[in-house]
Formats: C-alpha cells, sequence, structure tokens
C-alpha cells in the first residue's frame, strides 16, 4: 500500500500553485483532495480569479501567505520560478479555452504541470506543450483522473501482459443523464454553448474519458472513427449523445457510447474488453470490483485489496480489501504519482515504473479524438482517419 | 395470468404437425416443450428426417400413429390438408435453406405455419410467405422466442404507451463466447460455414435476434445502417461479431453488437431504451426483472408478475412474483398466443390484442436486417439504406 | 442433459392420479406442468373435489375418461391398485390436514405416493407414512421443490464432497411480504388461521423450505434451535416472522430467517454456506448462478451449465448456460428423478444415485422441525433439541 | 454538499494530538486522512510510541514541533491545556486496555476527545468516561466510522421519521475471512489471544459494529440477547463468528451475524430494516446505494447524491452522485461533525442537528453488548437482558 510524505524543492513537501479555482469551483477543490491525500505536496501560490477581491479573499482562506497570491498568471509563473522556494509544480483548472496559454508560461519558466482535460482547444496546441514540456526536461500530468482507480490499473497490467491475448473487442460507455433536460438554470449551462464550450459537448466531456481510459488500459491505437453525434434536446446546439464505433490497428473493433440524456443513469463509465484468451469488465460507480472471465473457467470478481491481482493494483490501494476507495483516492493516486516521479527525479533516482499518469500526449490523443468525431459527424458519421497524432 | 385449453380443429386441443426435430435436435424439443406448457396443442403428425428408419422411430417415440409419419413433406401437406381431423399448423425446424419451400407448401394446403427464424434465405421469400399467408387468411409465427417474456412485452406496453416519452437512444447486445475458439468437434460447426450457414454467422444468428426484440418493443424504424462485421478466429470464413450503429427513423440512434467472442458471456442479450421521459434496462439472462428509471426519480426494478406492471405483462405470467420463470415459459407463451388466435379465428371470435406474437412480416425484417449488414461490412462499415421492407 | 420418455406400468408412459387439484388450484397446476416438461407421465385418473359436478367438470378438463373420476380417494385408491392398467403413482395436493389419510389409502394399495409440505401434522404420523412406504417397498416422494435446481443439487454434490471442507456456519433464509398486512380479502387467509393451517403459518409454510434445501445440500443434522416467532400484524394468530438459530451436531452453527413481512422481498430463499475450504451462496429468485469462493482465490461465478460444474447439475439441466430456467424445471427435476425412480424399479435395473428427490422422512424431519420451532417460541426462544425424528 | 475549515481554538483551523499511531499504525493513518480531507483540523502535538526514538521520528516525520512531542500522554495532556495555543482535542488510537486512562487524563484537562472503538474494557469505565465529558461540558466522540457515510444517515432519517412505519425486523451482519485460518504471521494474531484482545475476538470488533449502526439507524433499544460463539479454527481461544439474536422493546426482531471467517466475503457489513411502511437494504462494500421498498410500490434504488433523498444525506455528500465516495470520506465525516460541533461551541452557536456523531455513551452502549453477547455465550446462548447501560 502506500508510503506517503515525498520532500519537494524546498526540502520537504512538494509545494504547489494553483492557477483557477476560484469560490465554488468544484474541480479545483477535488484537484486539492487528491493532493491532500498523498501528503505529498502543500498548496503555496495561486492565481484564483481576475476579480481582485476574490481572489485575495480565496488566498486567505486557503493560508497561503499574501505575497503568493497572483493576479496574473503571468506574473505567477514568473515569481515563483525566481523564489528559491517556489512552486514545484503548477495545477490549472481554468476554462479549456486558457489551458495552452498558461500551461505554456509556467513550462518556459520550468515549472512542471497538472492541467485539467480536455487539455487544449487544438492538437497542435496540446502537441505543442507536449514537446515544450520534453524539451525543457518538464513533467506534464493532464488529469485523466479515472486512471488513478487501483482496478483500472490491475486491468492495464492484466492487458498489457497478455493476460487476455489479443484483444479484439472493446465496449466501453460513459453515460449521465444530467442533460436529458434543459437545465437553463444550471451553472453549468455553459457546457452546451457552442461559445463556451468549443465543438463538443457531450464528446468533448465524456466522450474523450472513454477514449482515455481504453486506450491507457489496452495501448490499442485507433484506426479509424465512425462517430454520430446528436443532440437530443430541442433548441440544443451541441451533441449531447454519441455513437462511436472504432476500428483499432491490427483489427480490434470497439464501441463508444458517450451519452448525457441516459436518464437513470449518473456516471456511469465502464470498459469491456474482450481477448483471446479472457475479458474484464469494470465500472466506475462500484470501482472496487471487476468482473474477469478467462477462457474456459468460471468468470470471478476481482476485488481491489483481494486475492489474484497484480503490482500495479498493489500499489495503488490505500484501504484493506471491502474497505469502499471511491474517486478522492483515484485523484490522489495520479497525484501521487506525479509527485513521486517530480521526486525522484530531484534526487537523481530514477523513475519508479508503477508511477503511471497520463501525459500532454495523452491530451493531445484527446483532442484529436474529438475533433475525429465530430468531423465523422458532421459527414453523417463516415468513417475517417482517427489515429492518434504524430509528435512534434 | 394464464389459463390454457383451449380447443382446436378436432374439437379439443389443437393438432401440429413437425417437420424436422429428428434425434437430438435441440430446438424441436424446445417448441415441444413451449408448446406442451400451453397445453393449447399437442403433435399429431411429422416429418422428422429424410432418413426413413430414423423418421419412423421418431414418430413412434413421440407417439404418432403410424400413418400421418410422412417421409415428404409435400405428401404430408396434402394428406393432412385433407384429413377431416388433419392437423391445425406445422412447426417448421429444418435447416433455414428449406424454410422457404415447406412453408410455402403448407400454406398453399391451407395450414398455419410457425417457423424457426431466420425465416429465408432472401427477403423476397420472405416476404413472399406474408403475402401467400396474408392473402390465404393463414397464421404466420416466427419463433422469436425471446418476445414471449412478460418483461419484454411490458417494456412494449411503456415504450409503445409513451410512459418513456420519445425514444432517443437504443443500446442493446447479444454477447455469447461460445465461438471464441474453433469449435472443430462441435455440431455446431455448421454455423461458421458460409455453404451451410449463408451469407453470415454472427448477425444472422443473434444480430437478428437484437434487431427483433428492439423493433417488438420500441416499435422504431430502422432508417440506416452501419456495420462492421469481424472475424476473429483465424480460419474463419463468416463473422463471430459486428458493431453495428442504426439511425432510425425520426432521429433516434441505437447500437447493437452481437458478439460470439465474448469470453465470459453465455447469452447475454439485453436491451436499454432510453427516451425522454424514462429509460428501461433489461437482460435475458434474469429474464424476472427490468429497471425502470422515471426522470427525477430513483431507478426501480420492476419484477414479473410485481407491483407496477400493465395488462401485458399480467396475461403472460404463469407464476407468482419471485417464482422465476425461464426461457420455456417465454416460448410457451408466444405458442399459447399463436394457439390461442387460431383458435378464436376458428370460433369466430376477435382477436385478442394481447395475443401477440412475431409474424412472417417480423421475419422479413429480420432477413433484411441481415442482408443489409452484410452489405454495410462488405463496404467497409458505410452507412447504407436499413429501412424495413416493402409489404408485396 | 435430460433425455425424458420413460415408459410406466402399462407399457408406455407413467399413469398417475391427482387427488385435490379443483378448479384455481394453483399448486395442483404447478405439480402437473412439472411432470408434463418431463413427459414420463401422463394423468389418468383423479379426485379433485368433494364436489361432485365440480369434480366431474375438472376430469372433462383434464381429459380423463368418466371412470376414472372418483368421488372418494378410498375408492379411487382401491379402485385402481385393481385395474391392471391402473394409475402408477398419486399425487397429493389437498389441504395439510388430509395427506396423512389420503397417502396411507394410497400405500396400502401399493401406489407409489408424491405428496406436498408439509407432510403431516405431526412427526409420528410422517414416520408412519415413511414406515409404510418402505414396508410395502413404495417410493414416497415429499415435493420440495427447490431441491430440483440444478445449482442446488451442484451445492449439494460440493459440499458433501468436501469441495467447501468441514462446514462451519450456515445463513439461510426465505423472505416475502405478502403478509405484511391483513390480505383480508385473500383466498390465503386461511394460511394465518389456526383452524386451518396449524401451528404455524410463517415457519411452516417457508421455514421448513430453508431447513429442508439446508440438510438437502449440506447433510447437516440439527442438535438444538432456539426459535422466536413473531405475529407482526396485529390480530393475526399465527406467525408471520421467525429468528431461528440452530446448532449442528459436530460443532457448526445456523441462522434460519423465514418472514412474511418483509416488504420489498418477494420470494427470496438464499442460502449461504461457508466451510474451511470454500463457500457457496445461491438465491432462489435467480436460481441459475451460484456464487463459489474458494479458500485463497477471488470469488467464481458457477452457473448453471456453464464451466466448473459437476454431475449433479449437467444430470439435470434442460437448456444450455445463459438460457435461463425457472422454477418448472425445477419440479420438473424431482418429478423425473421420481420417475425415473419407479422406471428403473419396474424394469428391475438399479437405482440411478443422482435420481434424488425429498421422501417421506424428509417430510418427517420438516414436521419435526415446525413443531421445535413452535415448542422453543412458545417457551420465549429457549434453545431445545431439535434433532431430525428416529425412523419407526 | 459539505463547505469545510472551521475556525478552532487559535483562530484558524482546530489543532488536534493523536496519542498512539506510531510506524505502521493503520488505524491511525484513517484518522489523519478523515481529519485531513475535512480541512477543519491539523495535527499539532502527539504521543506516538512509548520508544523515544520511534517518538520522535514520528513527530518529525508529520511535522510536529519538537517541544509538543511528549513521552508520555498524561504530560501531553498537562502540557497541552495549559498552552494559550494548545490543543482542541485529541485523538486516541492506543490498545483498547488503554483507552480509558488516556480519555479520562485529557477530559480532566478539558480538551475534548476522539477515541477508537471498542471504547473501554468495561461498561462502568466507558460511562464514566461519558459522565466525566458531560460534567466537564466536553465533546466525546468515539469513531464507528460506518455512521458517517452519507446513506447511512439518510437510513436513519428514513427510519427515524416513520417512512418505514414501525420496525419490526433487523438483519445485520458483517462477515469477513481474514480469520478463517490461523493468521500465525500476522501481526493481527494479538485479536485472538485473550490477553490482548480481552474476552471477545469477533463480537469485540465487528459485532459490536452492527451493533452500532443497527442503533444509529433504528434507535431500537435492545431488550434481550441470546448470543452463540463459537471458535472454528483448531487452538483459537477467542471467538471466530457469533450468531446473535435480539429482542427490542416493543417487540421488533433482529439477527446480528458478524463472522470472521466466512470465505469469500471481505468487509461485508450489511443492514437490511424491514418496517411496516416499508424496507431498506445497505452494504458497506458499495455504500453509495441503498436498496429502499415502499409497501406496494416496485423496490427503488436510491443513490448517494441522486433523487430521493433528504437533508443528511444531502449535507455528508462531497461528490455528485455517480462519483462513488469511499472509506475515508465516511471518517471526513464523523470527523466533520465533531469539528463543527467544537467550533460552533467555541462561537456560542448552537449545535447543527445534523452534526451527529457517535458518542461516549454509544461505546459504552457498544461495551456492553459485547458483555451481555459472551455472557450469554458462555451459558450456551441463554437469552439474558440485553439493555442498554444506565447513564451514570
Amino acid at each position: 500500500m502506500i508510503e506517503s510524505g515525498v520532500p519537494g524543492k524546498a526540502g520537504a513537501r512538494l509545494k504547489y500553485g494553483l492557477v483557477g479555482g476560484g469560490p465554488g469551483s468544484f474541480i479545483a477543490s477535488v484537484h486539492r483532495a487528491g493532493i491532500d491525500m498523498t501528503r505529498s505536496a502543500e498548496i503555496a501560490a495561486g492565481c484564483f480569479s481576475r476579480d481582485g477581491a476574490k481572489n485575495t479573499a480565496t488566498g486567505a482562506k486557503l493560508g497561503i501567505e499574501r505575497g503568493r497570491v497572483y493576479s496574473s498568471y503571468a506574473e505567477m509563473a514568473e515569481t515563483e520560478a525566481a523564489r528559491p522556494d517556489g512552486i514545484d509544480f503548477v495545477v490549472v483548472t481554468t476554462p479549456n479555452d486558457t489551458h495552452y496559454a498558461i500551461c505554456r508560461a509556467f513550462l518556459e519558466k520550468g515549472v512542471h504541470v497538472s492541467c485539467d482535460k480536455p487539455l487544449c482547444l487544438t492538437t497542435d496546441e496540446a502537441l505543442d506543450l507536449d514537446r515544450t514540456a520534453r524539451e525543457k526536461g518538464l513533467i506534464f500530468m493532464v488529469t485523466y483522473a479515472y486512471t488513478g482507480y487501483p482496478l483500472v490499473r490491475q486491468a492495464r497490467e492484466m492487458a498489457r501482459s497478455g493476460a487476455l491475448g489479443d484483444v479484439r473487442v472493446v465496449v466501453a460507455e460513459y453515460a449521465q443523464d444530467w442533460l436529458a433536460e434543459k437545465p437553463e438554470d444550471s451553472k453549468d449551462v455553459w457546457r452546451t454553448d457552442p461559445a463556451q464550450a468549443g465543438i463538443s459537448c457531450c464528446v468533448g466531456d465524456i466522450g474523450t474519458l472513454i477514449e482515455n481510459v481504453v486506450h491507457f488500459v489496452t495501448g490499442l491505437e485507433i484506426d479509424k472513427i465512425s462517430a454520430v453525434l446528436s443532440s437530443f434536446v430541442e433548441g440544443r446546439r451541441l451533441d449531447d449523445n454519441a455513437m462511436i464505433n472504432v476500428k483499432y490497428r491490427g483489427g480490434a473493433m470497439g464501441h463508444y457510447w458517450p451519452s448525457q440524456v441516459a436518464i437513470g443513469r449518473e456516471n456511469s463509465l465502464s470498459f469491456r474488453i474482450y481477448g483471446s484468451e479472457g475479458s474484464l469488465e469494470w465500472n466506475q460507480e462500484n470501482p472496487n470490483e471487476m468482473r474477469y472471465a478467462k477462457k474456459g473457467t468460471p468468470p470471478m470478481i476481482l476485488t481491489r485489496g483481494g486475492y489474484g491481482l497484480g503490482a500495479s493494483a498493489a500499489r495503488w490501494t490505500r484501504m484493506p480489501s471491502g474497505h469502499p476507495e471511491g474517486l478522492f483516492a483515484a485523484w490522489a493516486n495520479i497525484y501521487e504519482a506525479f509527485c513521486n516521479t517530480l521526486t525522484n527525479r530531484a534526487r537523481g533516482k530514477p523513475r519508479d515504473e508503477l508511477d503511471i499518469f497520463p501525459t500532454a500526449f495523452d491530451g493531445a490523443r484527446g483532442v484529436k479524438f474529438v475533433h475525429d468525431c465530430v468531423a465523422s459527424g458532421e459527414s453523417g458519421g463516415i468513417w475517417i482517419d482517427g489515429s492518434a497524432p504524430e509528435k512534434f
């Protein structure tokens, strides 16, 4: 299980800064809760809001010293990079259209980055962040947090070690119902507004999470995509449902179904992976168990912390079996892997091969996937190239 | 619940004849078990095998009088039709390529027909049977037996009465694993042989069952189909998996996934139907319950025989709630509906609107669906017309 | 799987007579459906009602020849026994207080018997039937039908072969809710009337089914019982819930919870058996799967017809895996075992060791269990002797 | 949902001290994780180990200033109470036999207390702590953390508001398998050693958690208890399984089954509560959903964050529905309720009625329950008085 408490730049815990995360920001509070659970890092600086008063108030509430609450991210990047006790990494939780500029600013100053998904508006922007981080020798995480679940990592270990044989079929879905009607009064109404959300609502928000988790687990590379994006609620201008078929390189087939109009489903991300030697079935809503069927034997229920698991699941488990872990722990796990990687690098130690987390290139892959789905959809669902972007 | 025991042509129970169903025929024994459970009909004639000795032996075993065991179906049709106590209907369980000629022979002699799916090799043949039956005033059932489950009928009643609002999304699948490897020694190996099975294995065998049950429940008409058929086992010449996206008339979207290589899945036919007012989720492997979510309320578990069901489910329930009914009862239900319809007709009574069963036109619809999927698949999965055939 | 169609006394199928089972009798129709499914026997005689007109009508409806519809069971026993083509066995589905006399009458005339549970009002009566059957060389079945489920038989095979090690703990329950309120208008109101139902409602009706299935599976012998019987609905005079702890010989412990006031539960009979090497968990409402945990490995889902099953389950399976079987098939299985046993005896062949069904002694065991529970309950739940009766 | 960050004695977050929790202490790390998640308190002092070097090392690792790492709890109580910035509360995670003296020492110095369960070795000790806390005007929490789950609080709200009608039957269990064999090498072997674990292993460790959660939810008061404690593993001297029947005041009946030899079960704490108007069923291993059946309607699935929940569940939910929360969040919830209570008191504000957590009296109730079970068990399972202790 997890041992926490790694030292950072300032000699003790790592220090991080937060860009975004003003009052009422749910996702910023989840980032912070995940980091807190690792006990590997603590907040030391921030630029929370363009509204000066709110910015100051949030800084005070979070116990950040006054001089490290910044009114511009550029100033924050510059000042923190120059301090001997400056932040080790920045957490970016601003609206999607600002990710690129902010992330770039910190990378240029030599600060490691953790950024929300979707990473950027265009694949090229995302690839540029990836290249910049590599060139600067910096670590970049995109917070696809579902990859942090121990059983998702177990699935990855099994799929990639050949326990499933050749993967033939992937059936994955992400079903929600919160957009089954027009959420007129919701603060989330921006998601269905092209001006704010960009080219896609459903695929951009949750379709990309399917794409990410399937790739994370299987390593399969998409070759072709056929996607039909629908907008079922009257007056809605972006998609709230998609039916996506994918052909992978090598001949495997997949189906991805993201939906925000699936009444009765809350946050039902699931994948089912069928190979020539066995299959795995997992659902995020009950993340502590996974169904594993080995060819010719009765299906088994693998449980987090239980029998028959490998090193990946063991490494990322915080509670004994039967003591459920939730999504906060998954967030903690990606942050723990990220922080360990920073610390090992600072100490000149090699990276632990179990310290896995999604990277800027995974972010670029996600952005291209959304663009590909939209492009196919706009042509009535024709098959188009859906391959991963090429690295700059 | 069900009251059985309707009178037939000969004054008491209906009499039926069986074509096919020689020794070891599983499906013929299921037909017979379903009919037996209705107590509405009994076997009186048969043409079981081209092998005379086997034919005689089967007739004896089934207690059929010697003179009504025929060596040719044509002779059987002719002779039985001429007898004053001749069979009321024929059950056809021969290989698919013989259905058309056999069914036609009996229709021409004025005998009602119950035939296995898939109904014919071509849509035109199927449409011809449909037209012939209509012209002769005869009843024709295609035994898509899953439509007999009480909760499938409940789903139909709900979907068609508007309880789900406008149906937006259908996700349906039929996952098996018995062809995950090459079944060299299996008697079912013919299914993967184009010479015997025709143009499709997986879509033809089980994909069509998805198509049927979804249409039965929702009444949705397919507009366009995009299908990718795969053949994952080396050396196999027909499909063992398909990813099928469908656009329905009116804008709803569907995904059908039939697979025979889904290791760990036995016979997992399920449908999930999402409308603007609610959703239903049902799986054939646990057919006595169905999940129903009404917009804005906690999801409910509807049970066969339990609270909150309508007339359809009540009509077709044989056991109190909590006393599980299986697939035999579903077969009994379609046969009971069929026999009631014959009897009411014989008595000059109107047809009971709950006496629903799949017809020759449903069979034609299924045949066209298979052809459409194969055609799309052969072109790499392009979208093609997938609409129902037009009646002759 | 099952091959049916065994010859009886009259050269072909066995013939049976029915005592009880007038119009509207649910349980008689279940007996008949179970027998029909075996195709091993057919009805040939009956004494259905004390009301002559109804008796005649039922006989006609069932197609029984006039001379074999009797107005008294005694006459039926005598006459049928004397006929060369007389019935092979009698099915007794009358109210409980009449079982003893009726069964005895047929045994004395040399007719095999199948009788509903609970077998008798007193243990001595039940033991007398057991002794009489043995002395006459007759077969006596008590229709505890849940023992007919293939996975219950699989559980028995595993428990008795040592696959679970030493059984330590049994947790079994039977939860219903149909008596959660006073069923004033129900035809089943007699169950809560001491004059008609005897000393117990809940324990007598369903507690005894727990006792039977646990013993059937494990072979454990109860040593001591502590039972608290409650009557939660105002004005009710018999028990509608019981909490029963049992000490088995050898040190294992058990808990049985029968309830008819468990709102939300329909017919939830389940057992969970924990041994030193593994455990089994099964629920009647989803009878086609069973959870099996072997010490030190992930739990498995055993399915009827699936991988890893033994001879018992294979012998009693009628459908391939994933094609659900229900309670009718379980009834068919006990009747098939019973009929096979009769036939093998008639042919001088040894009994098939897989042809297992509950006997008169199991019936006696059940009657004593009810009396023991009531006796403990009347003394406030003290521990009393709960051992099986001694054979006469 | 939860808003965190309440001010304590020192003007900002509350400060706490930790007694126990040396290297490798799992439970202390869970306390700390729960508190961290609240962001309401931070560690400021500690007495972790009797081994001076380890004590110092743990203090350093936790970032506690040197002068606040104590070598005796008595000194810690005295010194911290005297500091103007002293700790607001102490967390006690030492072995059970030391709880009483430590808690008492802090209470006497005016420090609020949070202590592990079981609270003390005797009921009188526990009652004395309860009385002392009341007399001193201090807050005392016993960390029965399962009471922190939002749906457990929802169950409490429903049961206590009458939504279930009169509770008739409770069936609760806690099934584990980690003692199914002798854990020779385990650090937990002390649990089965009477010298270290006291009079009971299974009932003391997990039986008491059943008792607590059932009382927390229903408010039912036990009247009589009959318990059979078993020790199934050879050579074991304390109980590893118990069958406990309880009679509640007012006539309801309960069954509690704690087991540590239930192979295949990890940490399966569940309760099922049946009242005259409805029922609830919940299992700790999947804590984000609960089955609710209202009389005469289909059962519903209530989800944390979903439809149909009351104020209690809403108050203690940290993530939207479908985003699973685990056991850490439950720990955070009881600590958040505890910290809020301290803060409101410090501010002179009334206690929030939703700030519920288990008290010293609940701890006393638990200790008496264990003693009662053992006493009944030693007499063969006779019924004895099981009522709650009387307050001193």
